[in-house]
């Protein structure tokens, strides 16, 4: 009997295989923090109280959460592999997390999908998935593969599969489009819950929204805006990513009457921020820091994610539940001393303890030389003084603003363009970006929401040709030319998205990316690449480039 | 599309089939009353806000509340048949509750159910199941049928069933029993949950008991007691039943930081007090009476108890969810103006404004003629003067306390037994009963928890027996005898247990027993037939009575 052990441990019959002793712990149930020792056995909590076992840790000053949780994240955005990206966060606190493959989806399709559930599938780290709903993200663009409802449903049975991600064509479930409201059906028939995405919707839209099953969104900016989608049933996911920060917008939301429908997540986060500042700890340290009760801020880091996805059996220390465990020398501080997975040590001190498993070539095959362009060169860059729209950037957030039209770069505007890179369509989107401040050289990353073809700006079309064709050579990542020579690059073979190295190195060369284009004038406010790489994605307001020129996210229409 | 007329609605392009103008409703994400128009269409709620309707009604001055869920009932003890209680139930506010089986299964066991699955599928009020754990309840008692783990695996998979009723059992869980622990193996396998029942349990015990997977418990009657389970991970569920009031005493559960995890039950409730006080709403008003917030009592009472059965859709008023919507004249009073169920007016003023279907013979055959005894008379009664145990009342607790041995009735103690009456054994249990008050007559019934074997009890032999041949030739029922005449009855011939009359005659019925056996002596503060129905209970603390001899459920032992 699988119950038996558990019994005798609890009953304190049997010593357990682990006791973390005179902890203080949080209770999420009642949201307070307790004190008790913690037995472990077979990866699970077999009671809290008094125990013997064969390990014991004394955790006497010290606090004991779960394990923390990262609601929604793009894990390709981190640049890096998931088994490196679970090495920094688990070393942080991490023991779960619900990503959406959106990326790779788009590239890869299917394939970058099977290949993202390989990769996480022995981690010391839990990694759910929700299918991505949004392949590709508009019909304005042009990506590698599509994902159609029978692809969603095949993945939607697999194991550790929960749902559907981010419904992003708001507009299209608004209008009642048809393949987009067959998705949301297909994943609730199945039990699944659905992701939200819809930035400022409000009133009776986003009554309509919800009304389809849609029960959560993490791209709420505003109280208001996050008062009203909480109101109508939906979680919010409260999001603090290297390119969007909402937590100090919505941190009245973590009060008594609304704080129990809160979660946290990233979306997206760079190696450097995740190593340096960390992961779902980052989030939590903040919001204590600008005054939240530090229970609310742990339940919301992790039992309330739990409940968002109904992961019965973790999020919580309770008997039964996985032994999914973050030590914290300072509760305050979120400073992380110890986690145990399953019950497991798994990091101390910073470091993962635990060896993590080498992919092999074959298991990364399907993802490796995306990079497919039909000849390009410097004339292709060429517009004959067309007059063509201006993106505004706004310092910090996603949303973008509409600048009237230039018909040349210079004097603050910069040429832009998204290059097709996936099936060689020669297709070439051209515009004008204003408050990037790039002096001098070229800008390209493979990384360009959502569709990942090639995105580039400049201040000449020499340098973004040079920096164009460097990509193509690398099979992707992140370069930077200036007269002519590649000054900076990250290559990242994953399918355009992701290198193949350590989380460390990955962060020294983009820090050293970023340095040089910020000596090339790049602004302050403005991240090189991530703010980059989110001028292609046409679902998030108000104006943004594609391959196909640039669209109207308003008016859901490319501009003339 | 399934979609598009919700979406039409919610966008206000077309009218919604009902509008609750100008309504104050309860938000139970917030627990805070907001006010909008209520939009409805095809059952379900589509928007909030200002809406139009082909139906409108003015809510001003009104209030809606989800409908009002009850988390734990056996229908069976209500004395009347399920279409009958929803006749009651609705009209007080009631859209929903989970039911076990356990009375009707351990007369009839599998068809029993089947019978009340049956009987439930369409009425105005949503009937859910929980498959009864405990068929028969102890080793030490004979009841109708046996249901053994797979006949439970087969109702886990049906329609309407959530998972594995209360666990009563708790000393087999906490000592390893096999089947019990196979039973709710079984159950969180197939993705049911797993209701408890563990009176007094604590400490190293009750996280055994926890950590096997039992997420909640009715029995608590204590504050103390409740908190130490709700920390545990238990969903705590407030019962309020004929038999046992625990709201009192469980009254600070519901502040801040432990309501959210609190559910009313009633658990066995008489037609009397359905139809004079109310069902859940009774629970409400008592709980705003004693100074709840009432936003609070409602969540409770509604969206708590879809969340612990994971009953998505239903429990809140948002778009999307099902549009099951009780109407109040007066918020703090709870008084039910209106019920609608999927849209659709059931209930107004206190009655039914829909038809119940008629159900046929057919249907019930195989709940009817249940009373089977052997050979037994007068003399099956007398004990030759041996010492026996005796049980002592407690007033308005179901626990008993030992009131060690007597040989003979007098002087405030009189006979009680226990007769088999499902297979003709010609089992009887016999001992002394003190505290219930009668001083002249018998009383008798096959409402007898949990195996329905006809208890009775008396002053004199002649009356008992004459009270338990005529049991034998109703079918069932409650019958009061005395001086060798029948005075009153309630004849129950749906498995000894239901009657086929509505509710109000069988309140009249049961008001007119009860004055009689009140008339007889019975003690205030004793229910004449729901106490005495609880004696022959092995579960609950700390004597009962079966059809083999008194029972120490202490030391889980017959009595010598």
């Amino acid at each position: 009997m699988k119950h038996n052990r558990i019994l005798s441990v609890a009953l304190g019959d049997e010593r357990a295989d682990l006791v973390l002793k005179n902890a203080q712990y949080l209770n999420v149930f009642t949201c307070e923090f307790l004190r008790g020792d913690i037995a472990v056995t077979g990866g699970r909590i077999a009671g809290i109280g008094s125990y013997r076992g064969k390990e014991e840790v004394d955790c006497t000053g010290k606090t004991v959460v779960p394990g923390l949780i990262d609601g929604h994240i793009h894990l390709e955005s981190s640049l890096i592999s998931p088994a490196q990206f679970a090495r920094a966060a688990v070393a942080h606190g991490t023991t779960a997390l619900v990503t959406d493959p959106h990326e790779i989806a788009n590239v890869c399709g299917e394939s970058g999908i099977q290949y993202m559930l390989r990769a996480t599938r022995s981690l010391p780290l839990d990694v759910y998935f929700m299918v991505s709903s949004c392949v590709p993200c508009s019909p304005f663009d042009e990506n590698g593969c599509t994902l159609g409802v029978e692809t969603i449903r095949s993945f939607l049975t697999q194991e550790r599969v929960l749902g559907l991600a981010e419904m992003m064509n708001y507009p299209g479930v608004v209008a009642g489009d048809r393949e987009a409201l067959e998705k949301i059906e297909c994943a609730l028939a199945q039990g699944g819950v659905v992701d939200g995405h819809a930035p400022t919707l409000s009133g009776k839209q986003l009554n309509a929204y919800v009304a389809c099953g849609i029960s959560s969104d993490h791209e709420t900016t505003t109280l208001a805006e996050a008062l009203e989608k909480l109101r109508l049933g939906q979680w919010i996911m409260i999001r603090e990513g290297t390119a969007a920060k909402n937590l100090r917008a919505l941190l009245p939301l973590l009060e008594e009457n609304t704080f129990r429908r809160c979660l946290f997540c990233c979306d997206d986060i760079h190696p450097g921020e995740l190593m340096a500042q960390g992961h779902i700890d980052r989030i939590v340290r903040s919001a204590i820091a600008q005054g939240v009760k530090p229970e609310r801020a742990y339940c919301c880091a992790s039992y309330h994610a739990a409940l968002r996805f109904g992961l019965a059996g973790i999020g919580a220390i309770a008997p039964g539940y996985a032994a999914d465990l973050t030590l914290l020398d300072d509760v305050s501080k979120a400073e992380v001393a110890a986690v145990y997975k399953r019950g497991r040590l798994v990091a101390q001190g910073g470091a993962l303890t635990v060896p993590l498993e080498e992919e092999t070539l074959a298991n990364r095959k399907a993802v490796l030389g995306t990079v497919r362009l039909k000849d390009f060169s410097v004339q292709s860059l060429d517009t004959h003084g067309r007059p063509l729209p201006v993106i505004g950037l706004v310092p910090h957030q996603l949303v973008t603003t509409k600048e009237g039209t230039a018909s040349a770069a210079g004097d603050g505007l910069l040429k832009l363009a998204v290059i097709e890179r996936h099936k060689a369509t020669g297709h070439i989107g051209i515009c004008y970006l204003k408050g990037y401040g790039l002096r001098s050289g070229a800008v390209a990353t493979t990384v360009a929401h959502d569709s990942h073809n090639i995105i580039v700006t400049g201040t000449n079309d020499g340098d973004m040709a040079r920096a164009v064709l460097r990509l193509q050579e690398t099979g992707g990542g992140m370069v930077l030319a200036d007269h002519g020579e590649i000054v900076c690059e990250l290559p990242l073979p994953l399918a355009g998205l992701m290198c193949d190295l350590d989380a460390e190195t990955a962060q020294q060369r983009l820090t050293d990316l970023k340095q040089a284009a910020y000596a090339l004038g790049v602004s302050d406010g403005v991240d090189p690449f991530m703010t980059l790489s989110f001028m292609s994605l046409p679902v998030i307001p108000h104006i943004k480039l594609t391959t196909l020129g640039a669209v109207d996210v308003d008016a859901f229409r490319l501009l003339p």
